[in-house]
């Protein structure tokens, strides 16, 4: 049974247009009566039609986050590092998972089933730039990640392409010689966009120690899960000449070359350096600890938070911004070995 | 700008009533007729506000999750079980998360503030059984986990108390004689309500092998994070006499735990044995692999699913259910020793 404003009114015995101020929050509403109709709205279990009244007040207090998959740890703890710089604006996020498919984020970016929200974050996969641009009359948009940096709309990632570099940089500072990369995607399978700007600064960092690229370094992976990275371990691992240091385009991957290398008695580091990507909390704990580039995820989702609350204040005026926010190359045991490092742990 | 029915209407050049006879998708329009409001509705990019529909369909297709933490692997692994279950329904799934506090789970359970959602399904840490009384009026409801079964809604779980026994049996099984557990909450921290029924389970289990609990092998923890699992297994092993085998309340206790043995040098499981619970993809990647208690997490999604479906549907006849999913011991590395189990991976 839906209860009706009028009812309210009924039982309050007031007017209706009495308790749409009360529910609406108007000040101008003498406190006892005030209180007599928020007890009738409380006994009859009555809620606002909140779609009216946001169409009055311009506002639901609700934004919604979409990533491609809450089960991999980085989208999980960059959801919680948005969750808690939302709440600063007394906001609440709905979290929706798109597993990087096209029709779904186009679903997310062209408002959610028209569901109420004031503004969206979309960390976008299968999207392209001009599939966004017919969008951008709809719910404010910030999105996340690399994939359509330069876009029409407001944009916040790390130079993915400097952070692959240094990566790299630091297992060839180790004097390895055969650094292997896994992450390489064909593009039909680019599960991440991602994917091309770590390759460049892999390819940057060994151009730059005059070393050529192997094309048997650089296993194709279907996607950016443990499982991958077992695969692409095995292939590598199966070659003539193995290789001696391996960047892994994500900590997953890593931890799946990780358990590959343990199940054959190979060293890390000591046969084989690995160093993965994202500082997800599994890779502090596991044995070796794992090296790795940690993303500002507190400052992405920062950013992404107070542009968006721009764009909700309507300030359209100002052209889409492009953040880059900062990393930092965080070595631990998987690249300099057993008690080189302090204990693990955040 | 907000585009108005009349917009749509004028545009169309029919009247208000037809473009809301389209827009709600009523069968007796013409063809041709639709055809030009469906234009008109893409050029103006209107969107019909879905509350007025919903209150006359009763439906918006989306649904809400809330869980304590979407960075807690089993909560991740347990969400997209729910996004897959509800897909084949036409249900979109918005994810909130809760913390475990009472008050963000007693907001979510009245409604999300009002949001258009068709029903809720809810993983409660906080929250009591009569608080929940009241809200039984509400957007319908389903439960995951022990913390209000038998309480006035659908409820869905694994037997904890009989899980936790068998895992605690598993140790025993393999001759160890003192056989701690990391996961005992003092009542103010439970951050799980799990905690009291996998205690039972364990202590059950000591009680039929004629054991008495040492309270100095059940040390308290904060939480059920792998930082928490960390601090649990260093206590213990500052024991005189320390455990040789540890039934940890979570997978991600265990990992912790593991972290911990691994630093202090020690063998799991010759020195120590190690079992978790909630079979996370971590666990099966690890170093050991983790032995572990798996719930069906599928079928714990269905259910869940299939009753909020029901509820929706108006079947409010029958009584609040409680069903009871499988679970699974899965021995691994972490008990059974290297080499006396199968490859690793899903």
């Amino acid at each position: 049974m839906v209860v009706r404003l009028s009812d309210v009114a009924a039982r309050a015995g007031v007017s209706v247009k009495t308790v749409s101020n009360v529910a609406n929050g108007y000040l101008h509403v003498k406190p006892e009566t005030r209180e007599r109709v928020q007890a009738a709205i409380d006994d009859l279990n009555y809620r606002p039609n909140l779609s009216a009244r946001s169409l009055r007040q311009g506002r639901s207090g609700v934004i919604a986050l979409a990533v491609p998959a809450l089960d991999m740890p980085y989208f999980a703890e960059l959801t919680r590092a948005v969750v808690e710089a939302a709440a600063e604006r007394g906001w609440t996020v709905l979290v929706d998972q798109t597993d990087g498919l096209r029709e779904r984020e186009l679903e997310v970016a062209s408002g959610l089933r028209g569901h109420l929200i004031d503004g969206l974050i979309l960390s976008p996969v299968g999207l392209e730039v001009d599939e966004l641009e017919r969008s951008k009359e709809d719910t404010p948009l910030v999105l996340l990640g690399e994939k359509i940096a330069g876009g029409p709309v407001d944009h916040v990632a790390v130079d993915n392409v400097e952070a692959a570099r240094l990566a790299t940089d630091h297992l060839l500072g180790l004097g390895r010689k055969r650094v292997a990369a896994i992450g390489y995607q064909a593009r039909a399978d680019a599960a991440s966009g991602v994917a091309p700007l770590r390759r460049r600064g892999y390819e940057r960092s060994l151009a730059a120690a005059g070393i050529t690229v192997d094309a048997e370094l650089t296993p194709q992976v279907a996607g950016y899960r443990r499982v991958d990275g077992a695969h692409a371990m095995e292939t590598l691992l199966a070659l003539p000449e193995p290789p001696d240091a391996v960047f892994c385009f994500s900590d997953l991957l890593a931890l799946g070359a990780l358990r590959v290398l343990a199940e054959r008695g190979l060293r890390v580091p000591e046969d084989v350096a690995l160093i993965g990507f994202d500082d997800i909390e599994d890779g502090r704990y596991s044995t070796p600890s794992l090296s790795t580039v940690a993303p500002a995820k507190d400052e992405i989702a920062r950013h992404a938070v107070d542009m968006l609350h721009d764009r909700i204040a309507g300030r359209d005026a100002v052209p889409a911004r492009d953040v880059r926010v900062g990393f930092e190359i965080v070595p631990r045991e998987s690249t300099l070995g057993r008690g080189q490092t302090g204990p693990s742990g955040p």
